[in-house]
């Protein structure tokens, strides 16, 4: 982890809590390949205007920097609410936006609120593999539910699950990841209807998809949905850190509650409000990686591969006879993808023209070994 | 706390958790004043160099915010190891060291990796607010132990608490937050060798103190001591949330248990590494700001205060009569400090030379009536 290990005293002499003991820390592989799609993160770099720009603001920012920031983040928490308001429809006041170092920290917040020890939180899994982590950061029971055959949520045997653990948090993603499906509004209200507590619809890569958000449901369900965001995937601002959420005002007073105090520095409330000026440039990425999806799914069909219908910036396909060792490959051949534990599926971003045509290339290799999709006559 | 607030449906419809009802958030009140001594920020602005060198460095980084940053952080740990022994003169690699937004962030890990449901924490009152907060918000069990009359550390009454309650974390706040007391290395030494469990030793005023780092100790208890240290004080950096610990590298495993991913964005890495590359020119401004501390102290004890002994970049000071009404005679006055809680004492930061000036004045202002220091007469 870092370049010089020192021998320490070991895990096992500190006085560890029993529940971490055993355990790895959470991550996907930093390594450094020619081509990176295992973290859905957006290939394209911001613009150097808006590399010019995030630089003018910190700078402008940095003067201050012997201040603590607005604990508040008042200016950037109306910057998104004007964003989410015309990305979505739906009229959204700062009062009805909180923001987080990443919607991590979001869904942390949100749990040490609304989960905690002698509560439970359910999510259909596979799903991002992050809620389950943060349960248990939080001591929240974790309750998962399997999806169907088709990794589509069964909204029946959910409102059955519903019914019968009545989970203080739900999680909804959609798009979902790692699966990609998208749950419909009529859909949602059912799960809304049927859920207990709270439904923290997990909208990371909305902007990928053309459905409605669940924004839309907002004025309906005030005290029961929170929808959570990231300028992670769309904004192309990963490495920026920045996640928030839309929900009635009160949630807002909630989370206040539980968050550290200046939790968002100058320098991030300067930088993504810098971001969120160019959000119309970035989100033209968006509509040319929607557009490589749809050719990277059909050059996978083309090979003999299932790839599940997605909505966002990544897809999953196989099956493989052994994903671990296709991920492997895809690896020596320099492409990094993402084994994320589904028997026989691997995860793979989108990423730039090239990047894609590489990734199809090592897929029609393995399509023409052992290795390939699983074809009828295989089975 | 927003510009237009708007009605919801109010945290009573919420299903909070019961701890949190009835609670308040945290937060001093950010108020515009001409004189802002009420949060113990550095009041020496960055340098223009400096800014135009954060700018640079987060230019570099912004180029590649579509990708997640180093999750390990292990360049900017480098350069904090590098700072602190040049500063304790104990030599600590990056695998001794971890990072964090804000002191708060590091606390808050220390007692999600150590403390939690079933487990204690102990501190000694008045110390730094946040302590009881954040074990609340990780639902560790608090135990305050009160200071002797003069507001340092009972040690013999330490010991016996520690015997008595067996705590999993202890903080010691040295210089203290709001008495400004120091703790000699003999008496934590007495408290390492008493507590049961993990020592925190919050040193994050350390820089304006010229007593001796309590990393000087931690080769001797590598499986109980952490030093947490914060850029916000000495490193006039409050704006850029950095906080930090050294400790025995086990410590640093622990952390990465219960860390969110990616919780320190590049914005944050590279802005903070870039203020470590100025850190003698900022650290000049500490020596200038423990002049004005004796200048102060000296000030109001000449006016009839009692001022505590203090190593940090604050005073507190009294008695008043009514330290409310005094606090806010001095808002009025223009000069905003803190009412911390402690019968009849304030607490005000030291600022520059003429913001000193300015607390000295309303403070003569006030002992010449009758809400002025408690002469022994009064008394």
């Amino acid at each position: 982890m870092t370049a010089a290990p020192r021998p320490g005293v070991g895990l096992d002499a500190l006085p560890l809590r029993d529940n971490l003991r055993g355990g790895t820390a959470y991550g996907a592989p930093q390594l450094e390949v020619p081509v990176q799609l295992n973290t859905n993160e957006n290939p394209h770099p911001p613009s150097a205007e808006l590399v010019a720009d995030i630089a003018a603001a910190v700078s402008g920012a940095a003067a201050d920097l012997n201040r603590y920031p607005d604990r508040d983040a008042v200016g950037l928490r109306t910057d998104l609410a004007g964003y989410l308001t015309r990305q979505t429809g739906v009229p959204l006041d700062a009062d009805m936006v909180w923001a987080a170092n990443g919607s991590n920290e979001i869904l942390q917040q949100l749990l040490q609120a609304f989960g905690g020890p002698g509560r439970s939180a359910m999510g259909f899994v596979p799903s991002y593999s992050m809620h389950p982590i943060l349960a248990a950061g939080t001591d929240t029971r974790w309750i998962p539910v399997e999806r169907a055959a088709d990794l589509s949520i069964d909204i029946d045997a959910a409102e059955a699950a519903l019914a019968e653990c009545r989970p203080d948090v739900l999680f909804v993603t959609t798009p979902n990841n790692p699966t990609g499906h998208v749950v419909d509004l009529g859909d949602l209200r059912r799960l809304l209807d049927a859920a207990p507590g709270i439904v923290v619809v997990d909208e990371a890569y909305a902007e990928f998809s053309p459905s409605p958000s669940a924004c839309t449901l907002l004025a309906e369900y005030p005290a029961k949905l929170v929808v959570s965001r990231t300028m992670s995937k769309a904004f192309a601002f990963a490495g920026g850190r920045l996640g928030y959420f839309a929900a009635d005002p009160s949630f807002v007073e909630a989370v206040l509650l539980v968050r550290l105090p200046y939790h968002l520095s100058m320098v991030t409330q300067a930088a993504a409000r810098a971001a969120l000026r160019h959000a119309e440039e970035t989100l033209a990425s968006v509509a040319l990686l929607a557009d490589e999806r749809k050719r990277v799914t059909a050059g996978l069909e083309e090979q003999g591969y299932d790839v599940l219908p997605s909505e966002a910036n990544f897809v999953l396909y196989g099956p493989f006879t052994d994903a671990a060792r296709a991920w492997q490959r895809y690896l020596d051949a320099g492409v990094l993808i993402r084994d994320v534990g589904i028997p026989g599926r691997l995860r793979a971003t989108i990423g730039l023209e090239k990047e894609n045509d590489r990734l199809l290339q090592v897929s029609a290799d393995l399509a023409a070994e052992e290795l390939g999709p699983l074809t009828e006559e295989k089975r």
